[in-house]
């Protein structure tokens, strides 16, 4: 049932990130023989499915007896495996209660890659006091990721106010020309607010993937 | 020379608001005759000619001999006569430095409407204690026009912040993805900040129509 | 159930206006939680719930015991508590028929906000006459809200006739190039007539909001 | 000079349209030997360039000794030979003043396919008056030709008021959103005026070309 | 249930054609109510949907008794009334198999507005010996209506074979680059065969109220 | 049933491949009967139809009693008819798992031509050792085709290795940027790779002809 | 001066193509430096740079003394060095005069490569007789690459009649919605001629070296 | 001359990063005004000012007596003051020669920032064995900035060969769908390798500032 993936076992060694199933496109048959693959493969970490539909969800918690499986309905992940021990601090804002989904696609990877995530939601710009009212905590974070649809504007806001990196993810939340997320990766990609880097839209799981990158240099720096 | 153009002597009457020259796309010939015209027209104030090029700002002081011509370079723009007594209170912000051609035409355009406007130049949301230090000027003015390019994420921070209303004004200011403007318009539309309404990008002389209105209601109500 | 959602109780003193539920891209639960809270957090005036899936609108009345629910299907809107005594005078203009419910959805949310709101639907420009023929009326007004899809001509055709500010809201009405309303959008902002401002497609909430905040100086002038 | 064209003498014959040289993406040279060409190749009517650069428009004059050659600097055509005796009765109206320059060059079409064309300049939707004004006039002609860059809404309010096939014609005049024409184009597309067509942004020549053939029809049918 | 609609039975008296109900985006209910609205208003011909939706097609058979009302599923059409009797000629053709419901819609416009009006279906330039054995045929017309999605370049080649003005009607079959229409409509709109014009995408409806205005010259010249 | 369709049965002879049926945008019965149609226009190979729906798929087996019918689920065609024995060395290789029905499309369409097509799946640039070690397969290659969705890099790359013509084939694989698959088409279009040439999103029919072509050419060459 | 080059001598091994320079984004002195080394470094076959400033075009015929150096103003191309003796036969058409640059363009790379090439053009689908006049040698050659802006119609209906593979190159030609030729590039790649392939906008340089590919094939197939 | 500009000098302490001058959209002046006052206000490092017009590039080295002043002419910076002792080590790799400008801009504003910074032009996926050759090189680096037009693909290849976070830099290099630098963006963001980031069109500036902070974590980690 794998016979049309190849597995890229050699990756975790080659980038420091294993390969992970990307649940889109893939018949709920082949994420979850792939995600078998790759818990077999490499049993030194566990095994993640991204964007999974909900059969993928609803059949992961009986497919693999044994195992520690952790589903996010709300993310669509699947995870394989115990998570490994945390180490740093990585801060997923959201501008919205809508973004969530995304925000939790990225705090599910970092888990699985080793990285303290924490999320906290509903601080976009409308009502900037939440932001604010949260720089503290931002400002000893080693990166922030921030999630936004609509204007994405929280990013540039954010990427003004602290010194760690910072990284914007566009969502599709929102409707007119908001719709699929492209004004909120344009303005992000726009910004007047130095250092800001971008991913594609809904892309939690890259933006967690730079994160870990980063937090990997701040630990072993 | 006027040939090509009819002008609309009774619109002043109509919508509250003169005819005035859109300098581009005409010859200066076509402008001078125009902004001529308009002062014989409608001597009940001044005459007002925007996006003008070099040459029309060059012949305009010599070419209404007897008549107070007001001529802004960095805005683009002339006026004919006395400008009017002004009351009300705009708030035009910039969020660069490179804004500022647009605000002035924003802002040369209430005088000619009659109303007192301030330009505050350079408050993005990069460095975001500069608006902040400006709140309580805000919360005092009738209307806000914020003046963004890049981002465009400025007019949904203030919009989050004030009472009055607001009205953004993307620019062209920026490169790259943001070349041209549409990023900072289609954020700005898609602000997730209730009430924040948009004008064509570069259109400082549609914003100041809008407030002008607000501000005659203010005024009249 | 608002664990993802931080609510800004605070906007209503800032702003002038209070928060307000966004149904789409929540889940039916989140959104009468808050609502729920909403009403609980500011109970002197009504909470409002917009783009309300129909789950949220068949159970909305049965979900506030005790309590005035209004559910506009159409609109898709739910109200919790009684509207405020009206004041003002906003026409809220449609282009067609089918742009009939984005004008609901801005009706609404004047009467929510206090404000007097006429709807006057389907008298696009294929039509002039039905236009004309509504003219003295609309120079009553203080403020016109046109709500247009396809061509999206119709804003441009009221601004040129009018005195009061004028809000264009274009629609996702149309198919081909009119499809999802951004061609309407584009005309707007391009519009000949001065002073037209545009929100997003289908946004007749923003346009709403900002014609509040000018009955607002109207009435406090 | 020919070399890299070759000329469609047949045209006339087959479509009614004799072949026309477009003076844009050619050189000087060959554009004029194309014209003298097709003024040999075709002596039953004057031969059209459009579209010509200044070296061409200031060079056409003396290039066909003992030959009528009509230059319009505007417009950007020239004509050799006289022009045939006009029938029919199309109108072509602008919106503005800096449309006039793509309507001339629909005019001189018309002239030369032998249609009599009358050009009414500066109508646009901002002051109304200015069309309903003329409708009597309109409603005489065979055809309507319309002109209109920025919002492109013009076409659609004609389409509705008058009987006869209207054509509207997309300009690139405008800025931010309208630059290029292309929102214009959209909202013509877009209608909501049944039968309203369209052509390229700027093509006032292939305007002219249908409603010749549609003059032709009115006069043979 | 017409509440939200206003009737303009003024239409054809003043563009030659009657106002006709757009099914898209109206409920079942509204449709047959305006159709029936309109059947009463102008008795003198009969009257037209289009775009229905199913439940439209379904129940429009039994929704006017004592009247003919013909329904075309594929074209998506309901006619209640008979149809006047034709006159002029004006050919359909379509380049493949799947436009063949644009040009179903097209015919039956024409029909109700009084034109003869011959479908010629899947005559796509892939097989060219399909258009050139109907020449002969297409030279006949008095007016050519061309639909096709995909490359859109059927429209152009058949320009420049006939005399008699030509329609395009770019529709939305085809996928990528071709998904929706539009890359139909920029190929015809930007044609190098003079006279071709254009309307939306999928717009038979509106392709066929041009043709029967050119018809009507035709006949009344 | 084939009323709507004009066989073109002298494709094979003019351009060296059959007609064949596209099953998008047409109904089972259309397609069904087409396919029959074809079959018994052109008895000297088999009959094929692309993109066919479910109902289709599931129908074929049985409507063509006496015939090998071939169906691919996945790459969603169908073959009536038995193949031709194989010729020439074409290899089609896809980034993803998910690009693998495109290539199923194209390698089916190059069997029902006659070439020998072999599919390599998911050796994406992600991980370049994959592509790497099939370098010396891929120069034996006569023609490479290569289908990638997302970025569209892949084919860049192995255009960049070897000597065979390249021809990339973008998906609509991915999401936010990439979804439709413009990105990835542009992406290919704007190579820096000399020589390699680009089809429609998801034309893996498209591509297979092509390179049919070339293995023509190299037979008889 | 090739201090910022890596130059590829491999590449013609590797591939079957020398590298070649691409003038546009480099200096005259740097495309005039990496000339000589190319010519250098592979004497086994002339140097080629492309899309040459006119500084380059003027300069090369003095600046390799010794050599043979052949500079196409129009096409602007420059090579050093004696062409190889051609074999194959290419036929590259154009629509019209103005996209004759990048047939010779096409061309000139096509000689470079060894390949005898006839440039055939204007003939363009708007006299399609001149097309088919030249049908016969055009089913004579082993490819057809066809050069066409605006509506980009001619590679699709070239494609219907012919067996060779044939190459589509849209060109930049065109104003309107064709400036740039993304409309021409859109149309091809949506053709309905099955196996059309395309190459970026005005990429003249690509389609010889995909079409040396081939006759490289035939060649030596 | 700077009233125009509100200095934030306090950038530095809030964001790790000082202020900087953007020279487009500023007049010469300007620039060279604001680079003064950044001096002054932050004598702790030197002042920095990018994508300067050539009057800047020229006047630059005259108007600071007593400073040491560094001009890139090829990267259009400016840099007052001296540099600090580099620490770290980032990579700027190019896909081509023309991409080095923006490289340049990148590698100076590292130096600005205190980063040691290595520069390897030209080593596009055309190409592989150049980029595969200092694979050993890229392994070691902290952080990897890869700078690429037209396709786009580079940063994708190195994103699946290093562990290292890597930035991709799109560029306006290119022509057709490659010009200005979207095809390149969108390639980048839509990336099959998990964990590349991207910045605006040639904003080599952006990049920098990334990754000085990761740099920056690495050596305080």
């Amino acid at each position: 049932m794998t016979g049309d993936a190849e597995l890229d076992h050699d990756r975790r060694r080659r980038t420091g990130v294993p390969e992970v199933v990307l649940g889109q496109g893939k018949t709920p048959g082949q994420t979850l023989a792939l995600l078998a693959a790759l818990r077999r493969g490499d049993p030194s970490g566990p095994a993640l499915a991204t964007r999974c539909p909900e059969a993928v969800l609803a059949a992961a918690p009986g497919a693999f007896p044994g195992e520690t499986v952790t589903v996010d309905v709300l993310g669509r992940t699947v995870v394989v495996g115990a998570l490994p021990a945390p180490r740093g601090d990585t801060v997923v804002l959201t501008a919205g209660t809508a973004d969530v989904p995304v925000a939790r696609e990225c705090a599910t990877t970092l888990a699985v890659l080793g990285v303290a995530a924490e999320v906290i939601p509903d601080v976009g710009v409308a009502g900037l006091h939440r932001l604010l009212g949260r720089l503290e905590r931002l400002r000893e974070a080693h990166a922030v990721v921030v999630v936004a649809g609509m204007d994405g504007a929280l990013p540039s806001v954010v990427a003004g106010l602290v010194a760690a990196p910072v990284i914007g993810v566009p969502t599709s939340v929102g409707y007119g020309v908001a719709a699929g997320g492209l004004a909120a990766a344009a303005s992000m990609l726009a910004t007047c607010a130095p250092g800001l880097v971008v991913v594609n839209v809904d892309n939690g799981f890259g933006a967690a993937v730079h994160a870990a990158k980063i937090e990997g240099l701040a630990a072993d720096g």
